[in-house]
């Protein structure tokens, strides 16, 4: 059986660098150290962290005193500022291209513009990025929610890092004929792209595919979806053994992927539990 | 046989106010008065202010002294600043929508975007918005010539007042996944698709229509085309000597519009003309 691994899979730039930050912290031995929200979407890496001393907390209420590590999605500015006046020292773990997003909603804030945000409202990135982009705004992951809003003077958009950029064009069509000046501020991370179009491509070749990652990591949940269209034996799991035998039954090729949240150490324990398969 | 006139047939804002302020310095009487290029694209125009003492000239150069009047579509920063430099008094009648897209080229300009103009490159106002656009400038009526247009970090966008919104769209398409960033002023002027849309809706109802305006009118061309289209017995006449009876034989409706550079008076005089052939 030959296995195929995406070159994308695992940890992308955002993760590898907040992940790095959270260990670092969690070595240096201070005590009261504490991410808000998971600092990924992965409950494998979360267990790691809480094993070597660094707790999730839900909210900076619950933290008395201490390091906080704000997770790769960031945080809003109400939470950022709330734990800046508790005295907190905080580690900013914030993805850069997530914190450059949020930094243009301030801007197109700062100089008048009704925002428009495409994304998901419910995605702790969009609504940290919600949180910078004063009160003229508006989240839309279709054009639907934009029909009915009325004619401004000058709208600027910026998107969630992970949107496909189908969505952010067809929401620039409808915002173009509803202001007399329109700023665009592409802030989709190529590496979601890139990590879809070689996943799909992997699909189209082998007989089974598995997409490693964890189930509330949106990116992976979209990457399974996309491969399921192609290859219907596929098989969305977090951890190596959830695999089953029989999904490899009469396979010679299979396909291996995994979300921007998923280590290393993950998948490669799949690979090997696949390749034990066919030695027994 | 009834006859339609179109409300928006006749002058726009930007010729209204630029032919008044023609008129006005011919009536002040001060000798060495010119325009530069044709003040608006009608001859009767033209030759009546020649009646009135004021002279068209083609270039700066051949201005000794005197008053020089900006026409409507305006003129190239150079060639305003060789009339200022001649020490020439300045009336500058562009039409104020022009004015603003230039402008924006020049703001676009001077904050580093790389600037598209969209419209047609021989036409005087587009020559005029491209002189304040700087160096990295493109100039496109379609998408064809963006393909090929290396990604920019920041690409901004004004539009020549009379393009249609449709190609603005098309063309904000292409150029968004050139750009990180994409600022789009749309500069369109609504009065060309108010008049069009008026005149189709005319030309749908009438068994003959007459587009009066001068032949060299970009907008009076476009409008004839439009109307054609709808109903093939459309004629482009810039007076009512052009007009022939043969047209409206069994005609029972007849639809009159007129280009944004056509005067009242040649307008009137078309319809007087057509309402005689009934009464002979």
């Amino acid at each position: 059986m030959e296995i195929i691994l995406a070159k994308t899979a695992g940890f992308c730039f955002g993760v590898k660098r907040a992940t790095s930050m959270a260990f670092q912290e969690a070595e240096s031995g201070n005590p009261d150290t504490y991410t808000l929200g998971s600092i990924i979407h992965n409950p494998q890496v979360v267990e790691k962290l809480a094993s070597a001393g660094v707790a999730v907390k839900k909210d900076v209420e619950e933290i008395g005193h201490g390091t906080v590590i704000i997770r790769s999605h960031g945080v809003t500015l109400q939470e950022m500022e709330r734990a800046k006046d508790k005295g907190l020292r905080v580690v900013d773990a914030t993805c850069p291209f997530v914190k450059k997003a949020q930094d243009l909603a301030a801007l197109l804030k700062d100089q008048g513009y009704f925002v428009v945000i495409v994304g998901d409202e419910e995605h702790p990135e969009v609504k940290s990025i919600i949180s910078y982009g004063g009160k003229d705004i508006v989240v839309v992951n279709s054009c639907d929610k934009l029909r009915t809003l009325p004619k401004k003077k000058k709208i600027g958009v910026v998107a969630q890092t992970t949107q496909s950029f189908d969505n952010l064009k067809a929401i620039v069509n409808e915002c173009l004929g509803k202001a007399g000046e329109l700023r665009i501020f592409n802030t989709i991370c190529g590496a979601t792209a890139i990590r879809q179009d070689q996943s799909r491509d992997i699909a189209e070749k082998v007989d089974c595919m598995i997409v490693v990652g964890g189930y509330s990591s949106a990116n992976t949940k979209r990457l399974a979806e996309i491969c399921k269209e192609i290859q219907p034996n596929t098989h969305h799991i977090e951890v190596a053994d959830e695999l089953d035998r029989a999904w490899f039954k009469g396979v010679k090729r299979v396909g291996v992927t995994a979300g921007a949240s998923t280590p290393d150490w993950v998948t490669d324990e799949v690979v090997e539990r696949i390749k034990s398969y066919e030695v027994k």
